[in-house]
């Protein structure tokens, strides 16, 4: 049998204490346990943000693996904290809809406990850091085979609204919704829009400017040019080649991107 | 019997071949070891910013893991490398007095030995990596179960000096020792010094600004509110709410911070 | 028997998504593997930088480790991922010639195949994320002890020009290769050149400035010196005490760096 996983996504920052303190006490609690760091850059309090990642990284591990994500403006206040099981992934989490996505692309709907058992966490707790004094020890005793539904009640969870494409005849206008680390530009545009629109070729405009070349990966033009094509997780994407599209578009989450028939 | 650890706190910054080169020497040594990294972002040579890390931090893990510090301006100089344990935590340290709060939390005074067995070094030892020739490997042989004494012989020593808040009548004077990630303030100011000050109600003033709102967590402030709160270490702290103190007060370590009776 | 060890080394950034896809997806294959994050900082695309830092750290590590290295302009196009042996360490690496100074500094040639064998790719295989579709579940099959021939065939490969340090008559006309995060610029100079220009003294001279101090630590000059010195990997390093000498000197990678007799 492997040791148990525990994955962490954080909105501390790389080089932050509390990130230290919640493996300290995790490891109090079973030190056979494994972490992985997913993210500990997540912008402070983005749940956006956190839930485009969530929905990219999360569906690539294999079930079981409990997820602890501390991305929480609302420490300390009435909002709750979840435990919740969906497509077999295990997450601990502030219940303030930064999993929103994730439940999105389930099957089935979540299995969903409110936190409520003092009993699993540290004594006593504080106001503002929850991540170390309910959720991390919550996360240790999980790995040693709690059963979840001592935990608490199953609840109901609050969910984030998410901007959708707008389809208009002809176009979908959509906009930016991530920018990862090499300035490339993640749209809410699925990229199967590039074929449906129609038989004549489609135009892809950013922040009212076009789009010239479509690429199927970034090598196939050179380093320079502002490109659109297919994202690995299957949406629209416009990218600089070998450049930083952020940076030279300036664009950034809400940047408004349209796909529209040449005709328009 | 669980794989040993062995954490990492460095100033080399996170993308830094120098961390590796250190986890490839213990791997070496002893391939079973599981790394925690707790943080490469300590700032260069900065040894009060390490001394507050580790304060926090090391107290949340069990005992009896090896905590491996690499901040060490002195590194090739005459400085001693120390073998340390306190509280039942065991730390690999260069002789600098970063983990100085750590030892001041302590019940009983710390066992320290001075490391001078060059058997457990990578040889030949560099003049300017330690990390990598010293704390690594004896970290490596410490994993596999080495007795410590066979490292060197008992020694004491160098401590660091900290502020300490100074008490007047009516008010304490102390200052920012700490900035986080989010921007907040942490003081050197114990947060139980918000009611000790008298039965009137009390004035917290960073860099002579007065901050208004006293809260239990950030959450009960509107946004961008200046709000004084007690951290969760214990500490008098100044935050902004879902806001950057650090950036919005021009504040960092050394900025002073008064609290007050409301008469003065 | 330990559990076996996968590193990774990208030009993702810490906090992306697409490191934790890759973790996901080997953990999929083999829940018992242990990462070792050596960095996620290396410049986008930039293959020197990765050369540089590939050969500093791989080495420290013991043989049979498998190092999953993702800095990959050419993502999508006709280059070919290898998998590589070389000294007892196993890579899988695009083929770029991010790795060639690692081959050289190998006393026997490396064992190269091409990858060609998509029963062990995540299908469908995406055209720009080769990372977590080719290389990351390559190695987790590798981690449960796949024979590497059945990857595919041998296979040549291309290797990347490194600037030479040019010997002239009484001095040695060489350049900035890599900068720390300390700002310490480490030059493509042997530290026995220092030696070898005779018995007179020696002068360092960066972008036409001399470097008066020579030591062996930083500590043995006061801080703010600039200093040269020996680096823990035995090349000209130049250094600020305590200090930035990238930023004080305006330096970076290419940046011209001459060792010459004083009589020059």
């Amino acid at each position: 049998m492997v040791d148990p996983i525990i994955t962490l996504t954080t909105d501390f920052g790389e080089g932050s204490p509390y990130v230290a303190c919640m493996k300290g006490v995790i490891l109090g609690i079973n030190p056979a346990v494994r972490f992985v760091d997913l993210s500990h850059q997540i912008p402070p309090q983005d749940l956006h943000h956190a839930a485009f990642f969530l929905a990219t990284a999360i569906p690539e591990f294999p079930p079981g693996i409990i997820h602890v994500i501390v991305v929480d403006p609302g420490v300390g206040t009435e909002r709750a904290i979840l435990y919740v099981e969906t497509e077999g992934h295990r997450l601990l989490v502030p219940d303030n809809g930064c999993w929103t996505l994730l439940a999105r692309r389930a099957a089935t709907p979540p299995r969903v406990l409110r936190l409520t058992e003092p009993r699993y966490w540290r004594q006593p707790v504080s106001a503002t850091f929850h991540g170390r004094d309910i959720l991390a020890p919550v996360a240790g005793h999980l790995s040693l085979g709690l059963d979840p539904h001592l935990l608490g009640a199953a609840s109901d969870w609050d969910s984030l609204e998410f901007p959708e494409p707008v389809r208009e005849p002809g176009r979908l206008a959509g906009e930016v919704v991530f920018v990862d680390h090499f300035g490339n530009l993640i749209t809410n545009i699925p990229g199967a829009a590039l074929e449906a629109l129609g038989t004549g070729p489609v135009q892809v405009l950013i922040g009212g400017q076009a789009v010239r070349r479509r690429v199927r990966t970034y090598g196939e033009a050179v380093p320079g040019t502002l490109v659109a094509l297919i994202s690995s997780a299957g949406l629209l994407e416009i990218a600089v080649v070998q450049g930083n599209a952020a940076r030279e578009m300036n664009a950034r989450p809400g940047t408004p991107v349209v796909v529209a028939g040449r005709e328009v």
